[in-house]
């Protein structure tokens, strides 16, 4: 059993003895369905985007999670306040850059809360994650239309450039920080079929950033856990309506041995 | 069996062949609802309200689908000018005019979208379609206090006024383009103790345009699998909390064959 | 069997025979939630927060909740706005001070509500109530670091001084109106990993205020109501995602004599 196998355990026993708040600025999608994975896996979710309040409640956070899934203008201010406030606490942030690469507004969105705020870890599909390097790069509204492999070595370079991690998520999912690779092939396909997936593996890898300051090694664990989820709940059912909620359950009741056991993390 | 069953299934088969992209700016209620149904019956949705990125987001969907639920002004600003672009590309236009007759902004909103834009079909209640056309007929929240064939005449006579496609939803659904009228007897009255069922219903109708040009097809094929998806999820259930997931379980696993057998239209 | 065992069942059949207009201005994490709890119930829900139309809307109402958990400054005008006309109206209005002690925003925004708008209940948690009167008390995001008992001289005085009756809720909800405490025994540790239960509570609150005039008993047939639900649909699961479904379902199954059974309603 590998390092990060251990790791991932140790992790999600250190999740749930220690309930992390976790400060999310996130999209109408899935505000809900994040606040319920974020509580069934052991968090304390709080979902906050005053501009007048984004200081006061990240100071209590033990990570920002950032998500311009239905972004206007006003909330990447906000966003923007909030992960200032972040970087100067040392609070890990987790950028979401949902829909880059669909809009000029995400694109260069994504691309302004990069370059003002040190970002721990960004994950997206393949194709949100070359829209960040490439002006030229498109995404399908929210959906991918490039490979993980297809992203893999600007995935490299840009983390190095940013100097921070990447987390391209797809059938086997790709971690890096330009230096290492690490891949976690746990998941299901149902998992495409639910509205915010994504989106909550972001408030995940958030939510052990809480609890692992290594960014390779909480993302890796973050993303094992939330795809063990994903197969646990597929033992279930075969349609997404009770596959989404028994993904709930599964992120409540895997044990740490489980997680330890089931976890499928290649590399580094 | 009649042209619209065999059309129903042959447009349940396009739609998950093609995966349209539907763009939706709907209410906060119903987001995450919408979206997973969507996903379920094998469309790509996507919410997206900026108004700096609504029109260049428009330009890559099949269909648009406004929805004022939970309408402020800058919002329909947003949807006037998502809609004025897909007018502008061909792209069909859905509108679900939530709660039109119960406040004066809402019935004023409505018609202001209807007016701007041309709008390919409208679902609503039977208090809402009256409220179109009548300046004092009310609605209940958003809760119809009429029924369908109390406004049925009026649907009519609307329909061709605007020269568009109306829906009005109950126990039977009537689709008119003032000149035709057809009939859906799909459904179940536990779909009326789930919240954003009709939102559901118009956002199902936007997708089935997205893959039928003909509109009182395209809604006649919507609104019968969408009732028929209720009708197959009463059978697990009698309560409204598993049967909102058994509905999305049944959006996915419902087959064109079964809806081509299932679906009850009459008349056009 | 008590006074308020009775009330609680008969409250229970008024609110199903009535349907009653509950106008929830209320956070994005929890309206899908609220909305298909309080149908589930028996109510007619509507989510409307625009300030061009909120007292429109709040004048067809049995019962306006107000709900700070993702609140802006807009949001607190409209709040204010219905607030009053409400009170015009005499209309029962419940506030939910989410998060009130976490940021100043919150709890000034909690504060200006109580002041200009007469409030028939309040409900929090220990931490959130206990910060309506100590400008110092501190809540962790939204979840309580205080116990009920910590708070209940608090809230006593706290109710006999703003003329209302407060309810806060945990393993043991304590409802005061300064003069009588009532304690509700409902419930199940579950509800504390499904997100929105303290908020559907408040809402659940609202909808039996729209029904019996005092804010003591309409409480706690409320509280006893929303627990038991809770307890009844621990029977069917043991984790958080089908949970929530189950008490969903709950509410809609529950029939008003098996709350006047089942109710653990203590004092006054």
């Amino acid at each position: 059993m590998g390092r990060l196998a251990e790791k991932a355990g140790e992790n999600l026993s250190a999740l749930r003895n220690t309930k992390p708040l976790i400060h999310n600025i996130t999209n109408f999608v899935v505000m809900n369905y994040t606040a319920n994975a974020l509580l069934a896996m052991g968090a304390s979710p709080v979902m906050a985007h005053a501009e007048g309040e984004v200081e006061e409640m990240v100071s209590f956070a033990g990570a920002l999670v950032l998500n311009i899934g239905t972004l206007t203008e006003s909330w990447i201010d906000s966003m923007i306040k909030a992960g200032k406030k972040a970087d100067a606490l040392g609070t890990p942030v987790v950028l979401d850059p949902v829909g880059s690469g669909a809009t000029s507004l995400r694109t260069a969105s994504a691309k302004r809360i990069i370059e003002e705020i040190n970002i721990r870890v960004i994950r997206g599909n393949a194709s949100e994650i070359l829209s960040l390097r490439h002006e030229e790069s498109k995404t399908k509204g929210v959906d991918t239309i490039h490979s993980v492999d297809e992203a893999a070595d600007t995935g490299r370079i840009l983390a190095e450039e940013l100097d921070t991690t990447l987390a391209i998520t797809g059938p086997v999912d790709l971690i890096t920080d330009g230096k290492h690779v690490v891949r976690v092939a746990n998941g299901h396909p149902l998992m495409g079929y639910v509205t915010g997936t994504g989106c909550t593996a972001s408030a995940a890898i958030g939510a052990f950033c809480a609890v692992d300051p290594d960014p390779l090694s909480a993302t890796a664990s973050a993303l094992a856990f939330f795809g063990l989820a994903g197969e646990v709940a597929a033992e279930k059912t075969d349609a997404p309506g009770s596959f989404m909620i028994a993904l709930i359950d599964a992120l409540y009741t895997i044990k740490p041995e489980a997680l330890r056991e089931g976890c499928k993390i290649q590399g580094a």
